[in-house]
C-alpha cells in the first residue's frame, strides 16, 4: 500500500454548535486539500467543554448515535472527500451517557462506536458527573487507508489502552482531546507531561500517534479553562513530527504502514512480551490475585 | 521522609573483570560523595557485553548468586556507604542461566533477586542464546530509602513491566542497561527512541525513572558494538532532569517521594484504570480469549 497522510486539527469552540460544526468541516476540507486521508477532530467539538461544571441541564447536549445530525453531516463529508473521520460526540443511550466516538470510513459508513473507557474527575474536568465508563472495550477499525485505533482524551494517559489497540493490530493511534489549564493550579501546564505520555505509547508500540486538542479560553459557571492546543503527530519512535501551538491549526504527516510493520517486527517488542507475568495489571492495587 | 538522592553511573568496560569491578566501586563512591543513597550501576558491568556473539564458552562467566564474589564486595560497599545498590550479574542456577539483579540494601543485606523477564534477540544482542526468560516476575523492594522497582535493559521497553512495578507501589524505577549501535544498521541510533520509551513510563506512572547504560566500543568475534551511554534520570512527568553523553558519568537527582505520592493520587491515573477491559494484554496476538 502507498503512503497514507493523516491529519490533526485544532480550533476554539464557540457557544454556538452550528458554528463549531461549520469550523470543523472547514478544517476537514483544509486537511483534505493537503492530501489527508484520515483526519482527527478534537474531542466534543460541537460545544464548549461542558464538563467544567456539574450541571444536570447539560445532559440535554447528548444525542443518540442513531440519527445524530452532526454524525450524518460528517458522513456526507467523509463520502464527498473520501476521508476517514473518527468523530467525537456526547452520546445518549437510554439512561446511560457516554463520551463516544464514531469511526466514519471513507465511503461515509459508520464502522462502529468506541466509548471512552477512562473517565477523569478533577476541578474543571468533572467527567464522572456526565459519563458512564465506556463499555465497548478498546477497538480497532479496518478503514479504507489503515487499521486505526482510537482512544478519547484521558484514555491517552493509559499505556493499557494504547498497548491493547496495538496488540489488536492498530497501525496508528488517534486521540481527540480537551485538555488545558488546571483551575486549582493556575501556574501549572500539563502540556509537556501530556505529550510525553503519548510519545511513550508511540515509542513502546512503534506506531504513530495523532492527538487533536482544542484551544481558547472558555468560562464555566464555577471555573474557566484555557485549552493549550499543542496537537501533534508523533512517529513510531515517539518523535514529534509536527506540533501546533495555541492557534488554530491543521497538521499532517505521511506514513508507509508496510515499512512500519517490518520495522516493528524487526525490533522485537511484540515477540518478547511475557503475558504470563502480567497478571498484576489486572488489579487496581497491585495485589496479585493469582498468588 | 526527607528527600532521597539517587544516582546513575556509566563507564566503559575493559576485558578485565577486576578492573571493571574497581571502576564500578569508584563510581559508587563518587555518587555517595555527592549524597546519593540509591545508586544504579550499568547492566553486566563485570565484563564486556558478551552477548555480541553466540559462544558456548562464555557461559563460564556466570556465577551462582550464593557466594558471588562481586555481590559480596558490593554488599560490603553498600554497608560501608549506607547506600542501596541494585547490582546486575550473570547468574548460573543449575542448568538455568539468568540475566539477574540483586538488590542490596543500605545495611548490606541482599533483599532478593529479580531475573530479566524480556529477553531480546538481534544482531549484536544475542541474549536468547544465553538467558532463560526470568521466572521471578516483576518485584519491588522496600529499601532503606524508598520502595524501588528494577527492570533490566530490554524490560525498559515494556510498559507492562513499569506499570506492574508502579501498581506494586514502586516509588521510583531503575534500569541497568547495555545498549548501543546496531551492526545491521550502522547509521541508526536507537538512543532517542530508547529514552522516549522510558520517559513515557515515568509520565504514565508518575514515578521517576533512572537508567544506567554503558559506553565505549567493544569488539566481538562476529561484530562490534559502540554503547551510547545517554544514562539519565527522568522526573515523574517524564521530563529529563539530568543526562549523560558518551563519556564516563555520575548523575544524581533528588526526590521527595511523599510529595510525588500526593501528586500521583491527585492526578487520578491509578484511580481511573479499567482492568475489566485489559484482558487483551494477556495475549500475544490480540485475540481475546474471553470473547
Amino acid at each position: 500500500m502507498a503512503a497514507v497522510t493523516v491529519a490533526a486539527t485544532q480550533f476554539a469552540c464557540s457557544p454556538i454548535a452550528a458554528e463549531n460544526v461549520a469550523r470543523a468541516e472547514s478544517l476537514v476540507r483544509a486537511a483534505a486539500d493537503r492530501g489527508a486521508q484520515i483526519i482527527q477532530l478534537q474531542e466534543l467539538f460541537e460545544t464548549p467543554y461542558f464538563c467544567k461544571d456539574q450541571r444536570a441541564d447539560l445532559f440535554d447536549l447528548a444525542r443518540p448515535a442513531e440519527g445524530h445530525p452532526t454524525l450524518a453531516r460528517m458522513q456526507e463529508l467523509a463520502r464527498e472527500l473520501e476521508v476517514v473521520l473518527p468523530v467525537s460526540f456526547f452520546e445518549a443511550a437510554n439512561n446511560a451517557y457516554y463520551n463516544s466516538l464514531a469511526v466514519i470510513d471513507a465511503d461515509g459508513d459508520i464502522l462502529g462506536l468506541y466509548r471512552k473507557s477512562h473517565i477523569p474527575d478533577g476541578v474543571g474536568y468533572q467527567e464522572k458527573f456526565y459519563f458512564n465508563p465506556g463499555d465497548t472495550g478498546f477497538r480497532v477499525w479496518d478503514t479504507a487507508y489503515a487499521r486505526i485505533g482510537c482512544g478519547i482524551c484521558w484514555d491517552q494517559w493509559f499505556p493499557e489502552c494504547a498497548r491493547s489497540m496495538a496488540l489488536m493490530g492498530a497501525e496508528i493511534l488517534f486521540y481527540p482531546t480537551a485538555i488545558g489549564s488546571e483551575p486549582n493550579d493556575p501556574d501549572y501546564s500539563s502540556a509537556d507531561h501530556w505529550q510525553r505520555a503519548m510519545q511513550g505509547h508511540a515509542a513502546c508500540n512503534m506506531v504513530p500517534v495523532v492527538a487533536s486538542n482544542r484551544i481558547g479560553r472558555e468560562d464555566g459557571s464555577t471555573c474557566s479553562l484555557t485549552f493549550y492546543g499543542r496537537s501533534f503527530i508523533a512517529g513510531p519512535r515517539g518523535e514529534i513530527l509536527t506540533e501546533a501551538g495555541d492557534q488554530e491549526a491543521v497538521l499532517t504527516a505521511e506514513f508507509d504502514f508496510e515499512t512500519l510493520r517490518r520495522q516493528r517486527a524487526g525490533w522485537g517488542l511484540f515477540r518478547d512480551r511475557r503475558p504470563d507475568l502480567y497478571t498484576v495489571m489486572m488489579t487496581l492495587d497491585g495485589q496479585n490475585w493469582t498468588e
